[in-house]
């Protein structure tokens, strides 16, 4: 890209409109909406004040159209599942309150939408919108996390009673870590192992209820207190045991398989690895909301750090004399490095995201996605899950350290957003498990090469085809083609900051990555004793061919919403941005492009240097980039993003 | 070093004997001390009930013989500083207590006896032992964290009444963030400019009372509040304003500057600038003390979270069926890569400090250092100080990360060490500012060179000599000198396991960043206008020269302490943890090395590889590893890291 005059002031609103993006209009409600006392974020509470606070938030929202969007218009829903997303990433106010939106609303709500057939929208959907009936999605047991297919819980078909007996068979098989069921859950979709006629068909969810309308467990129900957790303590998680509960035959969830009265088991999909998949990919979703969700509070942080760092001056220049010559912190260079780059991570991330909302909204509402298309989907939002919610356990940190002993301050906000998404990490699928789901995605496209991959225990992520990430160029196909296909430069004469090249540099290490991956594993053999050690010792490069995937994704995202900004100031900044952003990366990950020759020694130091040079010109933007995001002042809250350092200096 | 036979089992008495080191015995007092309900780890606390508590744990320990360890005889004392400083790092049952005894014991009580005279310590020293006087070190201003020689509260001599008048001239001159302050302290050691004769000689320290016997703050001083924070809530951080406040001549702690009844002021030190670095030079224990309660923390994060990955198991092997055919997580090679080289690490820091603490101790007791030797000194408590508590905050969001779900559970306790330790980086020196203290020093070697060093920012902090690293082997210099002078290998044909050549990498590696950075602000050229940018554009140079600094240094101390090492076993699982430690820094960093043509790709990549084959051959170890630290039971806490996990799994 050629280097457009350096314009002196951004027009904020130019940036902010592209950031808003698709679901503008949602956008502004929220900002109308989350207002005054209610939705101000708060800090000091003890967990059962806090609690109370986001049910009463929650309730509050119930009032608004928020809840309607993710839900058919059967049952007075709008069907836009796309604005559901982006409210839910806008509830930033308190991250509570969007972990307890997610799990009424999207969890809870969600399943018995996707698994559910049209008698259980009839009779719950409505009710799920009004939370009525609050509800729990109960999938995770304590013995069994991530491995979701080996979970233990069992519903077993009594075709005598026409009901099934739900049971918790011991300790490691309790649901846990359950949001909504330590205190306000009536109701829990229970996912189990279900047994007909002597016979396992694998996991169904069963719809189980677990509280009269007093608040009391139903008999044969044990709840239990999660207790305090580092953050999100306005969330009730808590355990459940089941201690052979009946419910009806119509409780469950029959979507993708059904129990006849007489016990017949019938499903639409035979196989049941494809099965189980085809069920948790409908659950998409929460995984999506997880990375928006997650930028957000990186988004609020970095404002927050910002703000400060500009306002906040430490050291005198040489020479001068008195407050006026003190430097503000965000003049330095170190400072500049751990704040900027982030900066251009959370733009780049939420690109990413608003096109992913937007490629799962169009399969919703409109042509369905077909097979290939819902995989690489799925392949997406489990990558970008992992790396935005990664992006934001960095970030905030970052931010932390540079408000030095005021960012430790919970009035600050910065504490409580960090222990609040720091489990974004964990929740809706551990990254390190889900960057693995996005390797072994990529990997089957060499399936035929090797042929017995699921000996490298891949089985249960893979064969099953969960997720068929593809090196494929998707977002703005037409564009990037025309972007690489154009460009002259090559190798050691390209501009560094020219996109073409940046492009190819991520792409190509994208498929070397994966090329090696597939050649290793070939290598290795297909006997089941040794696959295990050997997909085991290439587990690091299982990892970094996930990463390298999803950055490229990124990247392209952002390239798009660059070509979709008509400001030519905008423009300017969003390209330095963008280069900020990919050469950050390339930095990063210097010594990979070093010792596989895509860099030399010398072109390798130019990066660092680029990267020091776009922080200093867009040092003086800052500030605009970050009232771009639109976060209100009252969701900041924090004094020292809001004038108190410049108050202070005058004197105030 | 050639590799020797591969243990079975590691003695973990003959390691904990390594560990436990000169102190041993003050180890052991605190483990057999530090027992029972009142020193057991605990959450939920509100912010008063925790201060409380923490107040009547000091209160336990000042009937030990812990307090005594820091102070002189003469005042009942014992006159070991060493053993202060392992006692305060051993505080890790609740670093609220850690830092409370620090402010109470380590700052106040420090600044009495390092700033003050005979006559302050026959005054206060015993009372504050046994906390009769609770005090406070009112340094930090609002608008001065780092830059304290700026710093605006006046002291100002009244020849009349024979008394100095203390005085918060405005906002960004209250003190801020002083422990003990908002609740129990009495007492403050004020630093404030002092002013005599309508003259100012810089920062000075006096005695202010701050409270009265009932606790009621005293005429014309102001206390706030700082709040709830992130962390450390145990701890009365609060806010001090002066208003024309009289405290008597001899309040001045007058060891380094004094003023004469008549208001003449007269210094053993006649350059303002050294004075004043030759008072914050005393202090220096404080940032020592810091560097080893933060490495305390790191350890218990990883002795909870190695526990948990030895016992929790997810997926099966590959033909496997049934619970035992689960993987544990420390099986799985990025499980080993999260966990195993920072504990590599830990142990690493932890000789570093032993060796910090001995210098010190030495100084303190014997023959004094003579001040190359202090400024040194200095340098690496600056130096390790920032490593050591980066290294906490990586280590121990790591180890919640790897304890998934559990690790954000309040009674798995890696919250609470989270947020108790996230300030290590900030307190007692912000890294980023201490890193560039130790560059600074590193770049005094080089004046002569270009004269003017002044000019580039950095007066205040080098050109009094504050800080004077030099890349000069001290520690265990002799066994350094013989290891590097007899070993054969070089370049590409060493082995990757060659200690001399680890050495030379690390010591070629801070030469050659030290120089560089040298060479480029000499050529710069010394216009103070310029100065600034130059020095700023280089600053990241200047952190990495630190950081390179320190890397070297901290590696000197592993090796000497595996040289004291006489078990063979324990000596062989120290040679791997040493590589582990070594070449996890040099993957980390593998870009500069291929950059600056230290590795070639090929050895690059082997060092990599060699990292995960370290992994692999420390896992069966880690658990006694992590046993040697001799962190009792009771001060982990953590339910997962006592067996939770095994009961559960046996259906307990």
């Amino acid at each position: 890209m050629a280097i457009t005059t350096e314009p002196d002031r951004i027009d904020v609103e130019a940036l902010r409109t592209l950031l808003d993006g698709r679901w503008a209009h949602v956008r502004r409600l929220a900002r109308d909406t989350l207002r005054g006392e209610l939705f101000a974020p708060v800090y000091g509470l003890d967990m059962a004040a806090h609690r109370e606070r986001v049910a009463r938030q929650l309730a509050a929202l119930a009032e608004t159209e928020i809840p309607s969007y993710g839900f058919p218009a059967s049952v007075g829903g709008r069907d836009d599942v796309g604005a559901s997303m982006v409210a839910f990433e806008m509830l930033v106010c308190d991250l509570s309150l969007m972990v307890k939106v997610g799990v009424q609303w999207g969890l809870f709500g969600g399943a018995v939408q996707s698994l559910g057939t049209e008698p259980h929208h009839r009779a719950y959907l409505a009710k799920i919108m009004s939370v009525e009936l609050p509800g729990c999605f109960a999938m995770t047991e304590t013995g069994h996390g991530s491995d979701v297919q080996r979970l233990r819980t069992t519903a077993e078909y009594d075709r005598a009673a026409e009901e099934f007996v739900v049971t918790t068979p011991d300790e490691a098989a309790r649901k846990d870590y359950i949001g909504n069921a330590a205190r306000d859950g009536r109701m829990a979709v229970v996912f189990a192992q279900l047994v007909t006629r002597g016979e396992r068909h694998g996991v169904h969810a069963l719809l189980v209820p677990i509280r009269d309308e007093a608040g009391r467990p139903l008999p044969g129900v044990r709840i239990e207190d999660c207790g305090p957790k580092a953050g999100l303590n306005g969330v009730d998680n808590g355990r459940l045991w089941f201690d052979r509960v009946r419910v009806p035959r119509a409780a469950l969830l029959n979507r993708y398989g059904d129990v006849d009265a007489d016990g017949t088991y019938r499903s639409p999909i035979a196989n049941p690895n494809r099965r189980f998949f085809t069920m948790l990919g409908t659950l998409v979703r929460g995984r999506i909301s997880v990375a928006g969700g997650a930028n957000s509070a990186a988004k609020a942080a970095l404002a927050i750090a910002v703000r400060y760092a500009d306002a906040r001056r430490q050291f005198e220049r040489p020479g001068g004399e008195g407050p006026a010559s003190e430097v503000p912190l965000l003049d330095y260079l170190a400072h500049q490095r751990r704040l900027l780059p982030a900066l251009a991570t959370s733009y780049a991330l939420h690109f990413a995201q608003e096109e992913l909302v937007s490629t799962l909204h169009d399969g919703w509402t409109g042509t369905p996605l077909d097979e290939h298309r819902q995989r690489e989907l799925e392949a997406r939002a489990a990558g970008l899950k992992a790396v935005a919610t990664w992006h934001t356990t960095r970030t905030v940190q970052e931010c932390r350290e540079a408000c030095g002993g005021a960012g430790y301050l919970a009035e600050n906000r910065l504490p409580q957003l960090k222990a609040d998404s720091d489990v974004y990490t964990t929740f809706e699928g551990d990254n390190t498990v889900l960057l693995q789901l996005v390797a072994k995605g990529l990997l089957t496209n060499y399936r035929e090469e090797f042929g017995s991959l699921d000996a490298f225990g891949m089985a249960r992520f893979a064969a099953g085809q969960f997720v068929g990430a593809v090196i494929e160029r998707t977002a703005a196909r037409a564009l990037i083609d025309r972007l690489v296909g154009a460009a002259p430069g090559r190798g050691e004469e390209a501009d560094l900051y020219d996109r073409a090249w940046q492009y190819r540099l991520l792409e190509d290490r994208e498929r070397h990555v994966v090329e090696g991956l597939a050649r290793r594993l070939r290598g290795a053999g297909s006997d089941p004793a040794t696959a295990f050690a050997a997909f085991n010792d290439a587990q690091d490069h299982v990892l970094k061919a996930g990463r390298a995937h999803v950055d490229r994704v990124v990247l392209e995202a952002f390239i798009a919403a660059i070509d979709r900004c008509v400001n030519p100031d905008a423009r300017w900044v969003l390209d330095r941005l963008c280069d900020l952003y990919v050469l950050s990366l390339v930095e990063a990950d210097r010594a990979w492009f070093l010792e596989h020759g895509r860099l030399t020694p010398a072109r390798a130091k130019a990066v660092t240097a680029a990267v020091n040079s776009l922080c200093r010109r867009l040092r003086p933007h800052a500030a605009a980039l970050i009232d771009a995001f639109g976060l209100p002042d009252a969701w900041l809250a924090a004094p020292i993003a809001l004038g108190a350092e410049v108050d202070r200096r005058r004197g105030g």
